[in-house]
């Protein structure tokens, strides 16, 4: 069980999150390239911050919407998803040259993500970029059928992601953030279901049903006054797992 | 000697050029990558271009200003030269994946190329890119000692670029374009520089010095109503010689 | 009944329409604000022209997307599409201060222009800015009674626009222009709808019902190479109605 | 003498400053346009914060690079310049509307400010847009004369701006933050140089001079760990003196 976390939020002057404080304890980052946040120079500065703790680096493409941060919908045609990604992926391998550093994933952004996860086109879409850079894809933690077909085919791993504070639907889909509830705040929650996604264990979703998510990776929040102490405690609760 | 032209050049809804009508003609295509021109989608379609003609793709990476079409001098630091350079190779590379085609070169853009040419440690910066993606980069033609001295210690080869319709001053550096007669728009001014930079033989400086150039390629425009006429007389002018 | 027209839509070194030629036989031009299209120089310069053939200046605020050229959906809130016409308005009204000019009215554009027309809320938060500047709205002609009381409780004038070029539904709605005959390129057909829409006679809908569209004004489009004789022929139309 | 302050420099998801802390302690408010900072949104929720304190509104346009923030020149014609600035305060002014406020005055931003105090043709170019819009511009406090009498002639109020923790050369310009003292950081020396403009007595420039600086405001900065006690400071000190 790996943890990732995004990486690389600033742009310029403005700088977000706290990255090298978090960096110590995540196995994967990543790392905006550019579109939704981040700049060329904020993306070398970030590959360096990575190599240096050991963690692997995945290219996190986004919607060209810095007003937004990347987490409005913008209608594209289907190759425009896998140009708008192979741009991307490509641009932060481009920095990861003058680093000895390579691309190890793709995890799509914000709003570019959640369309992936709703419409199977799109993602065919996304997959597309995935099987020209050989490179595994970052999902939602899923057993549909159609996804697990379209990666397989393509000869494209799939790296499944679990969510440690928001709530999931008996669907297995994250119940949206406007639901009372959905997104979970306390520490306990949050290691409670952490602890189920690691073991593999079951857990209720948000409307009361037992389900199982099985997952390779946990992702936590880089940003918030928490952030620290959650990425703490979930590197501490796999550390404990894994011996 | 090689014929490059600027091509994909186009953004969004907006198109310049005729690069369909030119292509046939050249044996370089200066790929231009997003942040001076172009976007994701219209480098695809570039790069498809090229790759029907056998042309040979360049990466043409600029400062970021589509207002100004990269042709205003933004100051950078050299660590941000390298990165903006590395960006846009590396997001052309990403699209050539998808066309199973690869960037064989670079050749910065409008005020990135002059302020390369000008300022020997933005040029140290622009190699420094070259070097980590070990790709050829293509200048103005010289035979300044600290330019190749720089580029062969970083072991990146340099392609030495003549104009056929600028003027140079007798320091082989190009006219200003201010300078009333530096711009050549005559077709017979123009075949006659071009056959002196194709022989290698001598001509005459815009102070009328005799100066002799040394290229490797030869650079057409690609836009005006003349493109496409000027870029047929060169392309018999080569194919004349090679005989 | 006026003829409009958008016009404006240049960006820094990329032209496109044929703003010069067509804008001696229009009466409004809406003019880009720079979120979509045009830039500060572009806006000025056509702000020049528009005053010099006496034409009517509106402003033609759009989402920010200088990509999609303005044409895809991007998710604001309804403060935001407040927030985004008002400083795109205020823009141009400062750019008209420099030649003594002003705004006459407002017609957003695109996608921001048909989401208006979809979406009673997202209206609403047009009036709201077109309130505050005090300024008419251009609309697609409607007799739709919540548009036409939200924008009678704000004192908004409205400026009913007609397509002479797209086939409308018997709804009194635009038909999607991926329906086969939804857009129309003969120019006996567009003078056909033009003068049913001049003389307030009914024509066919697209699904063959006999509808009636009052319109104020008709829009004519500036790019394609029809667009000037087509502008030519529905100036015609017009004057001779007028007489 | 007024206390003035940039104000509004986020954008979009990424927050600067200390807007709500400060806006209590200071007279005028530089508020960001949207070219090197800011976004609609932010202009407007920046210009409520303002209106609640009776802090005065200035436009505080810049050069468009949101990657550099504003801080890197950018070369311009003369005319581009007055556009660039008409654009950028008509916005504001576009969004003060809702607010039923105004824009009291101008100040340009970053590299442009600088630029404008180099350049006298600069400097006219804002002169200009200043005219049209018939609003003051905050200068750096200067005694040039051929300033003074461009902004003259132009009938346009210069409002004089002095620094409390900058050194000055002995010409009365600011001594560039590359020079060793230049930046003042001590709340005793900028206390001590305040004190100075507040009373228009001489102070000490970095060369050790004599200089006598005539200000009608003092800037203060909104960003930094010690940003709101120097505010507290500096408003104190001025409020003794207007005992």
């Amino acid at each position: 069980m790996k943890l990732n976390c995004d990486m690389g939020e600033s742009l310029g002057a403005w700088t977000v999150g706290n990255d090298a404080q978090i960096m110590p304890y995540i196995d994967m980052a990543n790392i905006a390239c550019g579109f939704h946040a981040s700049d060329p120079d904020t993306m070398s500065t970030t590959v360096v911050l990575a190599k240096q703790h050991g963690v692997s680096i995945g290219a996190h493409p986004g919607y060209a919407d810095l007003q937004g941060f990347g987490r409005r919908s913008i209608p594209h045609t289907h190759a425009q998803i896998t140009h708008l990604i192979l741009y991307q992926v490509g641009a932060l391998q481009g920095i990861c040259r003058l680093h000895q550093a390579n691309v190890d994933y793709i995890k799509p952004h914000g709003a570019l993500y959640n369309d992936m996860m709703k419409d199977v086109a799109l993602f065919s879409s996304v997959i597309e970029a995935a099987r020209q850079l050989q490179l595994p894809l970052m999902v939602l933690a899923t057993d549909n059928a159609d996804y697990l077909h379209i990666a397989q085919r393509a000869n494209v791993t799939l790296i499944h992601e679990g969510f440690v504070d928001r709530r999931y639907t008996k669907g297995k889909q994250l119940a949206p953030r406007t639901l009372k509830g959905a997104v979970m705040t306390e520490l306990d929650e949050v290691k409670h279901q952490a602890q189920a996604l690691i073991s593999g264990s079951t857990f209720s979703s948000i409307d009361n049903a037992p389900i199982q998510v099985v997952a390779d990776t946990l992702c936590v929040h880089g940003d918030g006054s928490n952030a620290l102490i959650f990425a703490q405690h979930l590197r501490d609760l796999i550390n404990e797992q894994a011996k």
